[in-house]
């Protein structure tokens, strides 16, 4: 038997193919970022159109010279966003390629736009633009994930299901009671990223290469005009830290860990053995021979993203540990692990958004499964306890061999006879009925967040309002 | 030669002796939590007290049961923090150890403390009382970093030293400026902190089992008498979620992250090749017979933190990835993960607040450091460009000049004579010279958050009010 | 309402308590080993008595000194393990407080131990004998698990079960070779174990500080003496690098990632919903009032145990990152990473092996699961292609409208009639029964490592064979 | 002042544009891979034709078929490699581009090629060549380091350099046993990649789905074809497992982790304070205005990127974690990961050969700093324990009063007198000298693997006779 030719020495081409051309290949393929920065294009073109009229609105470059610049740069921008901008590898990186782009169509005056500003404080200030707005997107992502559960909690506020406890059916609770607990952490993931966005606000341009300036630029000004609530306070601390990108990461990781958890119930709650939803064709493949396999592929998807989100948090938080102030090269890393995590949790919000508002519960699988495995003998023993005032051991045994009895006639606690009830404990009466059947068992949870449906509907409406 | 014979057998008899005792014995290992979870047991009694408080105040126990409870509980207390408690392995953890003391204590009414109450909602507001009380404790002990920090700001507002980027001397800065860059790090960490307290600050108590009870609890009241600013809203969510600790852990990784930074910093600057610092004895050790050998040993091991910090956090996040709701058991691991980031979090930041209190500055040192390396060549190249409104380009050949001028007669910058600048670019006049030397390269960078030690002092102004 | 009191200014208390003796208790508590290293007594008394025995042979130190240094630490050792040595935290780590020791025993020639070599060799040493003794025990754990693993294959090799993509039937196997599937993973981790453990398999000592010694010594006689294969061949390596450590926990992670799935499976086994496995009771707890209800506990304590075997991986590299040579303080924690990560692996082990060896799989559950959902269409289409030649497009069409039919009808495939097959396509004929049923599918995957009983049970005898 | 407006609603177009066509279009990109799998067409294509010649040599196609199927494949490879292949995004991978291109080309008999295949083994069958040629890629890679540091260590077998514990002055020792250091570090991790290429080297092929197949197919026939060692034995095993890839990561990340270290030391080297080493243009920035500065660029990338290679690690143990045997589309976030990591450990390889190949040590420097410090105080005190056989105690003793004289003088120890010296300890001789001073130092550590010029050339010939 021969070896199968084509690639027998493909590790070899690889090798030499990637490095052939020596060091400096080597170096401008490890060095030059403008493959992922260009991404941050319309932020550095923000930012220097800031600048440009902050230093004319301080005397520092000419009215004539800040206009050339402000709208040669709408050019460049116009050129980026049309797709025929010719990025080169040379100019190595978003920055100087704008520059260099700036300077073929107005001259001379380009070059005065570094008047008081350096390649650190813009870089600084272009990736803080960029990682804002996708704060800012995080939160409409959220918003609109959290309106699809309340739709499916609004419908379904009284639809009996199996609160479960180690996957064990333990209490009868409502899909709407459900939903609105993924409401709870979608919320507080909301919140999170708003803090967040809130303490990055301050703007790194004019901290310079890390001293600040002996121009006399006026910093509050430009922090103004790109939407920051103030300037960074120390300019070595604007130029060398990321932190704010670390948070974002953190924030996402986190929502992203929520995420994995409603993917996970909905590929169980797809099985064939469990049925408690049915997820549309939009959301999952099919087979064309097995009429009942529906393959909920972008759950599992959503699913397994905090692995690649949570990575580029290590990554990072790896690079940043033990770098000496102020800018280090290796802060060059910080940029493909945001905008890979940030592509990841938009598209996840995304998807989880449509696959739930494209959902369908199984209400009559959902029943059956809330009331199997006497979901009930709990509420029993605290009826017990409650009305007969009996010691909680005490109802304990005698809620035991209540559901003995019925294990044994093959039938559930409600369907016993009063009489049968009495046989095991005389002071039973008639309203414990009330409380057997999963539907008076979640209508009886009325502590505030409990199950009730009421209790449920209460929530949703302060949520409706919280949003408007 | 022999084998060396002790302990030549010791993987067998490990492995044997670990789980001889059968699957029993395994089980009891992997299941108990005693060992670690007694840590919350002030957190419990607590939580418990409260919980008796309310239900007395409802009607559902009487007043003699809750005041039987509550005595009972703070004589648990005192034998616990006394350290004469009998810890049991076989009660399997803290709730079921002091429940089972409370018993022996005072007898049938302990039974009662358990109505409208569930294992699950107790654990979880434990643990939220466990993590805020480290909240509160990393906020306290980060502020005192910054008061040490502050400290050596203000003492050194205008001693001279190198900024780096890439380790290189790139700038001139001041001491105070370096110093006052972690002070804005540091204080972000602090409003991580306060951010999350404020958001995990919701009572889980009376979420029960998952459901929430029939029993008339009264959840505003346990809320408030814990110093929680309202109960959880929905029930599902309180026993299910650990946000909150991943929250502590994020926050507890980025200031992590900047203790390590600056730990890195303090290694490099004591080498005998920086000597920009002296840390004192009590944080290193030294060579009884090499007098110069002084080892950072605080340092390296608080620059070490991060790992077993963000290992914690890295941890927690797999953990609970993927789970289903509600409780599982896999929940229980939790807590040793948040134990062991938490004391490693608050030992790097006393370690840090004591070595920054200690530390001398080598100001010489740092003074001939910032002067080498021809660091204020910006500063003139600066000069010429506000000065004699040269363009970049130009103003930039004749700075490379005078440069290369110098170093070939061995001086630095401002050595140099006005005729001899004059003699590169004949518009160069003496007002040149305020702008070289390190102390008029500081001194100039007047934008706001520069190194100039006016602002520095004024940053220096700001954090104390701020602090009070 | 009062807030409730106790603990009221816990976190001031708690803060304060712990730092309160001022920064030689924060410098004593970051910086003493002893609460953790203690536990490598036994490797480091072994290798001091090594190399004693060697200074001896090299006429370094005299005979007599040397049986009095072994003796002794026989005697210390003897008293560790006896469990009444007095460990002290002054004396920082385990190798001083066993140097102490021994000084009281023996006088003077206890000095003449550290002859030639170094503390940093010294823990290297005592570390990696350790290690691998952690890595000969995972090696024995994992095949007490294959064991196990086996025992269920053979027992069930022709039981037939869904076989499973995502979470969906896709195709019926046996419980057989859904055992050995997990034989194939458990075998590749122990292979991994055993490269790890002997690429590691190189002595330390003798590296003395990092540079060597000039005293004569015979590094392959401790070497022998201590089962290494060799000594390390560059002594600034040997006290530096701890790659043996990260490739431990690499090999663990990978271990725990096959484990967390088994339990995983485990779980979703033993819910209401799929009762494909019942685990005993010595391996889950149960509800006193709900009987069915079966938490799976043990299984999701091992799926969770990879969440901190990755942790203290991520914490380890993240401490080695960047260190320059040689040895640094960080690398103290390098071991508590380990230990907790060894635990945790070996308990995990020791509990899934258990969990295996008293699992029952529920066989009619396992059967009408795998017959459900037309799970052989694949069968009667590859029946299609094989027997009538047809294309695969064609045979996919015929197959749908078959299974069509048998759903309209209400019955499985193999219930059709030849009739009602021929009437889709008449050259059908008896033989395709053959293939339809699970146990005729499962029976036809003759392909080598296929689900087919006689494979499986080909495997299972190269694997009984392998083990002896 | 105005707003900045460009991209004021930058969030919103984002969110809006990358989403508004609606659920289809989230799934799509959700869920399409032909973007990052089209790096797999080669092994695509090969592990096709070596299916195709399989099945015609058993029968089981005709010889024209697989003739027709393997020669258009070879003209679909072309067409790729030519850069001239429409990939299509709606065919979602790039199995399906390819066999949709070869239908195209050949018609009716590519449809025969998926006999007795599936998607599932042929995904894990492409990916394992990947896989298995980067770790050929990676062994290459590390064995030309290993030999750039042999040429260094050749060079500067005898040159003294200060050997460092804390980044303090230890030892003297030499610049070549400094780069055998890393030689024996990289070593082993080529050991690592060769161990974990055997253990991967097993073929999925022919698992079919997940159960194997009833076609009589040669599973050894294609895995020799293939270049594996055997067929993989278990066929759910073998379309379910990545722990290949993991153990990839793994030893990617160790071996990032010793590029991490030795990376840190050449930026610290290049300090101005250290000047250890002068790195060449090539692989450093410099500053058009500040001649001495030189930013070790790609020093501080390759310091950086054991974050990405340990966040993709992570990432990739997360999305693993817990997922039921046999495939999840979860699964199908493996090679990105994989793909990133290699990526950049390729190039941190080949980045970090160019650097030490073109690096020059300043040897003047090396030997001064080796000297500072008294390092050579313990050579000293040696000496007293060997030649005057005193306890280490006094050899301590004497040796600090010495130091302590040297100091007071200004001198180092090598300048004391004989006389000096007998006024300390008057058993002093003159045979003193010939272990102070550096090079007599590293000299006399002849023990195996010492700093000894002989020991390290020793070293040197040891493994260039290892690389052939």
């Amino acid at each position: 038997m021969t070896n199968d030719t084509p690639n027998a020495s493909a590790s070899n081409a690889m090798w030499g193919g990637r490095f052939a051309a020596g060091p400096d290949a080597i170096m401008e393929a490890i060095n030059a970022s403008i493959d992922f920065d260009k991404r941050m294009a319309a932020q550095d073109i923000r930012g220097s159109r800031a600048h440009a009229a902050m230093l004319a609105a301080q005397g520092i470059i000419t009215d004539s010279d800040a206009e050339a610049i402000r709208e040669g740069l709408l050019t460049v921008l116009s050129e980026i966003e049309g797709g025929n901008f010719p990025f080169s590898k040379a100019l190595e990186d978003i920055h100087m390629n704008v520059e260099a782009r700036l300077k073929d169509l107005i001259g001379e005056p380009a070059g005065r736009l570094h008047t008081g500003r350096s390649r650190n404080d813009q870089v600084a200030t272009d990736f803080k633009l960029w990682v804002r707005d996708q704060m800012d997107a995080a939160i409409e992502g959220i918003e609109a994930l959290i309106r699809a559960l309340l739709a499916q909690a609004e419908a379904g506020a009284d639809w009996v299901m199996p609160g479960f406890t180690h996957l064990q059916t333990a209490q009868p609770v409502t899909w709407g009671h459900h939903m609105m607990a993924y409401v709870e952490m979608f919320g507080r993931d909301m919140s999170r990223f708003r803090d967040a966005r809130a303490r990055m606000n301050e703007s790194p341009l004019g901290a310079a290469a890390l001293a600040g300036t002996s121009f006399p630029i006026d910093r509050h000004m430009t922090a103004e005009a790109l939407g920051f609530d103030r300037p960074a306070a120390n300019s070595l601390d604007a130029v060398a830290d990321r932190d704010f990108a670390l948070e974002f990461l953190s924030c996402a990781t986190i929502c992203a860990m929520h995420l994995s958890r409603f993917a996970e119930e909905l590929v169980i709650w797809s099985s064939a053995q469990f049925r408690f939803v049915v997820l549309s064709d939009r959301f999952s493949t099919g087979s064309s021979i097995m009429p009942q396999k529906k393959n909920p592929d972008a759950a599992e998807l959503i699913r397994a993203k905090i692995g690649r989100i949570m990575g580029a948090m290590v990554g990072l938080f790896t690079v940043m540990k033990g770098l000496p102030l102020t800018y280090s090269k290796d802060m060059q890393e910080d940029k493909e692990q945001v905008f890979d995590a940030a592509d990841s949790l938009m598209l996840s919000l995304a998807a989880m958004t449509g696959m739930v508002s494209d959902m369908t519960a199984n209400r009559p699988a959902l029943e059956a499964a809330a009331a199997s495995g006497f979901s009930t003998a709990t509420d029993l023993a605290d009826w017990l306890v409650r009305e007969l005032n009996m010691p909680f051991r005490d109802a304990h045994h005698v809620t035991g061999t209540l559901v003995a009895m019925a294990e044994k006639k093959g039938c559930d606690l409600p369907d016993l006879s009063l009489e049968e009830m009495q046989s095991v404990h005389a002071a039973i009466n008639a309203s414990v009925f009330d409380v057997l059947g999963v539907h008076n068992s979640v209508a009886s949870r009325q502590s505030y967040g409990g199950t009730a449906p009421d209790q449920v509907r209460l929530q949703i409406g302060r949520w409706k309002e919280l949003l408007g």
